[in-house]
């Protein structure tokens, strides 16, 4: 039987891209889009898929809250691994189709906005329209409906291209016209999510949630002494809003180790007593 | 002369109305709307305008991350106040327009997305469309954008509704057909940010940002103890890695208390000597 990977949807986004480098080498892997990533990560918990891969800081198809929300109780997955990918923007066209040829430019709000000195210089007369994702714009500009709405509207042929990535121009078997349009090299982070998470390997992260309830000034402080006495290195910390009661927080915290390090392990374990809630989100390998 | 404040536009959006709940009661001050972040805290910075208003944890139209990143370097301007505003959509039509007339739906893809199973229960067959903001969305109705293009191509005759804000609603001159259709109860937190901060009124809270320079796995904690040893709370603390060095963080804090108060002073002091970079962001009442 093949295992099944769920990813957030649709085909061609940087979500898809993240899940096909994890996928690299593994064969026999079946790669699913859903919707959102409520329904992917439901859809792991119930065990309809083995894997959901999802973003978690990327500003163009996810948000980091609902990821970090639903890890904290409403789930029971582990994160596997942790993918890192550069967004590269590509103009994407109808083969054949150049630079000065294009007339409108179509993609989600984030992604014009990423390319906007790309297109201020190269493009000034371009209209821009927008899509729900980098895909969808894609896959309008394959199925030519800017072209057919405005072309029947005024008369006059307008050429569509349509900001997204690579793979979506080959799922759509549209050409890249230009490359690394966007100005700022963002990287965003993907987590592979499973019920299981990964063995040490000597190069690991390892994430926990944890809150220490309300009106404990000290509290925060007296946890991270129990990594600071170890020496442990933190690599991320934030404090989210727990919203059943205002003033308590949950805190989101990535170390540099494996779980079953002793260290980790002796720290976590002091830990678990001074602390209302705990849960220890997993141990993957560094990207 | 009439003070100036700009907020992040266009006119219609929910920062205007937290623009708006904040200037309430001030009289002789212009509101002015800037289209970027980036622009609006440039032309505060410059002084250009006497205050900024902007979003800094808001789903629909902006993102904290650029903000908190121009206030550690790019600019210096300090938090003044924070308004924090319930996000409360609504379905906006011309005057007369019933629920059952509406056949399609425009609005940010967030905002959409919030309303999702509002629209679904109510106008499961309506057409949903995109704009660049909530206010962008009530601009289009209001000059039947849409109902001219659809018209024309498929002869029969769409009647559009958006979803956005109240003052969106008044400002185009359009009526309210429904209110309150997001599902969930988001609040969304707004900085007013100006050349100077607020002075003490008992209640306040002070925004900080620092670095402790790369490897060293104790310097969060270190400084932390100056909070907890003066039994200071902190209200929010969050990294972000500092771009121009992996390994390297940006930790901003909010604490309970002004930057006048005795013990907060004191714990200043101490840190001041402790980290590679300290940035008092402001002290400003509790919202």
């Amino acid at each position: 039987m093949r295992k099944k990977i769920g990813f957030l949807g649709p085909e061609g986004t940087y979500c898809e891209e993240a899940g096909t480098k994890y996928l690299k080498g593994l064969a026999k892997t079946r790669l699913t889009p859903y919707s959102t990533i409520h329904q992917l990560l439901l859809a792991a918990n119930r065990g309809k898929i083995e894997e959901a891969v999802v973003p978690v800081e990327n500003s163009i198809e996810g948000t980091v809250g609902i990821v970090m929300d639903m890890l904290v109780k409403e789930v029971n997955l582990k994160i596997k691994r942790e993918i890192i990918i550069p967004i590269a923007h590509n103009l994407i066209a109808p083969r054949g189709t150049k630079l000065y040829q294009v007339t409108d430019v179509i993609s989600h709000p984030q992604a014009i906005d990423q390319c906007k000195d790309y297109l201020r210089k190269k493009l000034p007369k371009a209209n821009l329209h927008l899509a729900y994702s980098t895909a969808d714009a894609v896959k309008q500009v394959a199925t030519s409906i800017g072209e057919k709405i405005l072309g029947r509207i005024s008369g006059h042929h307008p050429l569509f291209a349509a900001v997204g990535t690579r793979a979506a121009a080959k799922l759509y078997g549209l050409s890249i016209i230009a490359t690394k349009i966007n100005a700022s090299q963002n990287q965003t982070r993907f987590l592979v999510l499973s019920k299981s998470d990964y063995r040490r390997t000597g190069r690991d992260k390892t994430s926990i949630v944890f809150s220490v309830g309300r009106d404990r000034p000290g509290g925060l402080h007296n946890i991270l002494g129990e990594f600071a006495s170890r020496a442990i290195n933190l690599t991320k910390i934030e404090s989210r809003p727990a919203k059943k009661d205002l003033g308590d927080y949950y805190f989101f915290i990535d170390m540099e180790g494996h779980r079953e390090d002793n260290v980790i392990k002796e720290a976590l374990n002091f830990i678990k007593k001074k602390v209302s809630f705990l849960k220890i989100l997993g141990s993957y390998p560094k990207a």
